[in-house]
């Protein structure tokens, strides 16, 4: 497969690995049709299924992300009159999507370093910016790969994560100062040195996360919408991107509608969406929700996202803290743990029933994006009904 | 398929849902002859592909279970001399192997509840003795199935833990007194109060268990050895049963040999193999080792372990805490977080390397039981190699 580079808002196309657009918006590999869903020839799948239509061939040492199942909730199809589905992506190997995205941009990386260049004695290596899912994910899919990575953390980082991330042994910077301007200072750092830079949204990540359509559709071929949490923008822009694919080699006619969710306190993308501007304009960055963990201010690919919206007949909505906090509490319910951030999509699908957009009937997938860095995070404050004898057991 | 309960070392039968064998062994269903491997029917697989030769059909709310992925790790056959996978049991829906279990035992109860004879106002119920991975994964299974349970933790369980476990919402009952004298107590509460009882070897749990096998043989068919910690003796059961039932019904000849690992602080199946014993005996329940939640002084299918890995002629090994923790660290290094129950799996593998038990281009199947009680546990001690300041980076 080509790796040239395009941009999906104005078609220039570049083989320059680290830049963005001179338009300002975000490369991907070029849009290519998928054109047979692979022989079932593995007993347990993984992304690399699709791997004629990835950049990368499966590196030796790898985790096997992606199969993840789509769960069918009987309490859940009751309350909402969907025909719902919830994919668990929380059974990636690092307990969220990231994994497919890592897998891929550490394959992409792994790819490079054996064919160029890296200065004398320098070992390749990875880099990603982040504290949360996507450093976990990418410290281990590097590690599995035998690839060196570098996490750039905040420098007030919570021992907690960083015990978590420092468990795969990458090098670990922790960062002074202005830490959202490292997104894009990283991109042109890499560029320098030589350097895979695998943020949210760069082309083998988002080529990565494509997958996650491919497995909805491949699963249910005539869903009408697919509901995620959006933040940086790069999963949206992947799923949109799975779906143009799949169009593109006859698999699928009819777009589903891509449903977006933010938190209402930190949804940049839902008020472009809302004020139906054609461009996303970053927030102050004073978000403070539970679902932390997609409160992007700054979206680096939320244009992109609001594009794939307004391409599939979607939408974006908010949704607060308390409307999240009760869906978590209402996945764990039914046993399924996912952290705050992931429950916006269940907090949403209600929304958009009572909204009408979604409709008894209708086909719907929501994307549980994640368990909580690693599992360990985000428990419902509920601690079930306790007793305290054994005596009163069984009886009542 | 039968219901029907039989003693795997005398050979009675028995159609009562709650007693063990007279002769005091424990009971698992009738072995049945698995003759082929089922279609691959659907995307994404679970134990329920298995379906033909389990006790139920799968519940409506099910968190599809199983079909975990089998790694190779490049660096460690390379260290090893083997032709070595990994079975990474964390990639289940709350961590564990234990899911596939809990999800036939739910599936059980639940088919049981149809059928019989709660008291009026009674909501049919599963209940389990355990304050670990067990205990999670089936508050979550029973949510998933919406059936109720009942889950015996000791009085001073770890806030952290209870609060894992309470996120499904299960009646938690904490026990004064001996927790381990519980084990026998709730299978005859059970009985009593027509409650099913779903502990660590009883028949349904070990049905849903003995998938594992299949999963390994239907990927990996000439397999010399699989290596797995022990505690209970009800998952190494299942496996020996799993072979058993492939063997039954021709789908493979020879049984790969059934390696066993225990802590040495907490080794009584071991101290019974090197004994050459028939039986296991209880120790001093005094055991401190990091693989706590394998540390079971009186396992109560222990004897059946030891009979497995008899007729399979492999071996119970004993390993150290250092051990464990070198191991744990290791698979870090390769992208892989288990707790330190199942690092002892690799600290088994490289012993049984060293002591010529395993031998160069053997066919090896480990198995890492889980993450950690649901992701969050057992965190190895190293934080990576971090650095300060952003100047230093990508120029060393």
């Amino acid at each position: 497969m080509t790796l040239e580079r395009r941009c999906y808002a104005c078609g220039v196309t570049t083989d320059q690995p680290y830049a963005r657009c001179d338009c300002g918006e975000p490369l991907w590999f070029a849009v290519q049709p998928l054109e047979a869903w692979p022989a079932l020839a593995e007993l347990t799948g993984s992304i690399w299924r699709y791997e004629d239509v990835l950049p990368v061939e499966q590196p030796a040492g790898d985790l096997a992300p992606g199969a993840t199942p789509l769960l069918s909730v009987p309490g859940l199809r009751e309350e909402t009159g969907l025909e719902l589905w919830l994919k668990d992506e929380g059974r990636n190997p690092t307990g969220s999507f990231k994994d497919r995205g890592s897998a891929v941009g550490v394959g992409v990386a792994l790819e490079r370093a054996h064919e160029a260049s890296t200065p004398a004695g320098d070992p390749a290596r990875v880099a990603t910016v982040s504290h949360g899912n996507m450093a976990l994910s990418t410290a281990a899919c590097a590690a599995a790969a035998g690839l060196e990575a570098t996490v750039f953390v905040p420098e007030d980082i919570a021992g907690e994560r960083l015990a978590a991330i420092g468990a795969f042994e990458p090098e670990i910077v922790r960062v002074r100062g202005d830490y959202g301007r490292l997104y894009h200072d990283a991109l042109e750092l890499g560029a320098r040195h030589g350097v895979t830079v695998c943020n949210s949204d760069v082309p083998s990540r988002v080529a990565g996360q494509k997958t996650l359509a491919f497995e909805l559709l491949e699963a249910v071929p005539d869903l009408d919408a697919i509901v995620l949490p959006v933040s940086s923008g790069g999963n949206a822009s992947a799923v949109w991107k799975g779906l143009l694919e799949m169009r593109a080699g006859g698999l699928c006619t009819d777009l589903p509608a891509l449903y977006l969710v933010q938190a209402t306190a930190c949804d940049p993308i839902a008020r472009a969406y809302r004020a139906s501007d054609d461009v996303v304009t970053p927030i102050d960055d004073d978000a403070d929700t539970v679902a932390y963990s997609i409160a992007n201010a700054d979206p680096p690919s939320g244009t992109r996202a609001l594009a794939a919206v307004r391409d599939t007949g979607g939408a974006v909505v908010s949704v607060d803290d308390d409307a999240i906090l009760t869906a978590q509490r209402r996945l764990a319910s039914v046993g399924i743990r996912v952290e705050p951030s992931s429950a916006t999509t269940l907090a949403a699908i209600t929304a958009l029933c009572e909204g009408g957009a979604l409709k008894s009937g209708d086909r719907v997938a929501g994307v549980l994006t994640g368990r909580g860095y690693g599992g360990s995070g985000g428990e419902p404050e509920t601690t079930g009904r306790t007793r305290d004898t054994l005596d009163t057991v069984f009886s009542s």
